[in-house]
């Protein structure tokens, strides 16, 4: 998940002058863990769609991003092991919600799927650092790190403003798969919630309540926007 | 190229007392090159073939071989622009070589995927250290650090012995394969260097003549039948 977030989404928890979610919530490891397997998820889905790239250039690029997942996937399986947990058997209930939002965003063509890169983990990296706002700093640090950017965003925009600034019609497509990452990654954020109470509950108290979770969606939606407009989309 | 070779082939340069290979003889570019393209192929190989893996663990695994020869790539990437050469360039000579040889050596088990990683790798990691042997010091370090282990054999030698340990046809089949292995890497390996004046040129140079040749192609059939052996083959 190595995408880039627009600055702040400028959503906090209800109260944020509360006391942080404590590092031992339940709930943080089902979160190290969600967030483990969307890495490992990366690295494979990145790495086969290295087949549609056009060019030598554009393998080795992906291979680095791909790489720069499994960095962060390294860093979330020492974070579980010192929890005690194993990563395995903690990542097993998450398998299924990504596997499905990967098969259901399956992109066909190069440029797909590195608008998939940049804005679908883009999506994801917004959630998640909204709940990290409310954590415990050394759980929130975990979280920051594993979302950062690994430098590889400016090498997909550039390929992506160029392709659709030579192609209305390519434009037009990007749009709509755009829109469509949108949709099919907060369903499965809301599976993912609704699949475990540890999470739901973490989740719950870094929003506030109920409106909190909406009022994120909708700032997810904001930022998804001005992510799209950087890329000429 | 993470495979580990049994310590020493043997083989010396005719006359060992020479002095090595100049650094800018211009097969060296050509050496780097192969080696680079070699790499990435390794990281795409190995991350298609993670498919096979019956478990998240081999995957997870899997995944840390395809980064570290990643990394390696990275560094002949910078030992080639040192030497004002572009990677890209430089690898597209021996894109067909490399992927005639994969694509004639495609797994169709997890257990031939990890017996292609450890003895096909290690088969291409004694040729390239024998060269190494007769290059200048900086050169042949560049040669030696790409080749290293990288601490992943031992997985792949425990899934490996485990399963023929278990059934004497699963030993039987890939004995065949490892024989197939040698060689079509053999082949590949003669292609190469028939491929590139320069290439051909510092081969002879550090392996003396053509009888030289003919002796690190026996020493890498025996340094094989070990490699074999350690996997219970």
């Amino acid at each position: 998940m190595g995408a880039q977030s627009p600055a702040g989404l400028g959503v906090t928890p209800s109260d944020s002058s509360a006391s942080p979610i404590p590092a031992d919530h339940a709930g943080v490891t089902d979160l190290f863990a969600v967030l483990a397997y969307g890495e490992i998820s990366a690295f494979y889905r990145l790495s086969e769609e290295a087949t549609l790239s056009p060019t030598l250039r554009g393998k080795v690029a992906v291979a680095r991003m791909a790489a720069a997942e499994l960095a962060h996937f390294e860093r979330l399986d020492a974070a579980l092991s010192a929890r005690g947990a194993d990563v395995y058997a903690a990542m097993a209930p998450f398998t299924r919600a990504l596997d499905d939002y990967h098969r259901s965003t399956d992109p066909s063509t190069w440029l797909e799927s590195m608008v998939k890169f940049h804005v679908g983990d883009g999506i994801a990296a917004d959630f998640y650092r909204e709940i990290a706002g409310a954590l415990s700093p050394d759980v929130a640090a975990v979280v920051r790190d594993v979302l950062a950017d690994t430098g590889h965003s400016e090498f997909v925009v550039e390929e992506v403003r160029r392709a659709v600034a030579a192609s209305r019609s390519e434009r037009d497509r990007l749009t709509l798969w755009g829109r469509r990452l949108l949709g099919e990654a907060i369903t499965q954020a809301q599976y993912v919630m609704a699949q475990r109470d540890e999470l739901t509950e973490l989740v719950l108290a870094a929003t506030g309540d109920l409106n909190g979770i909406a009022t994120l969606f909708e700032h997810m939606q904001s930022a998804h926007a001005e992510r799209m407009a950087v890329l000429g989309l």
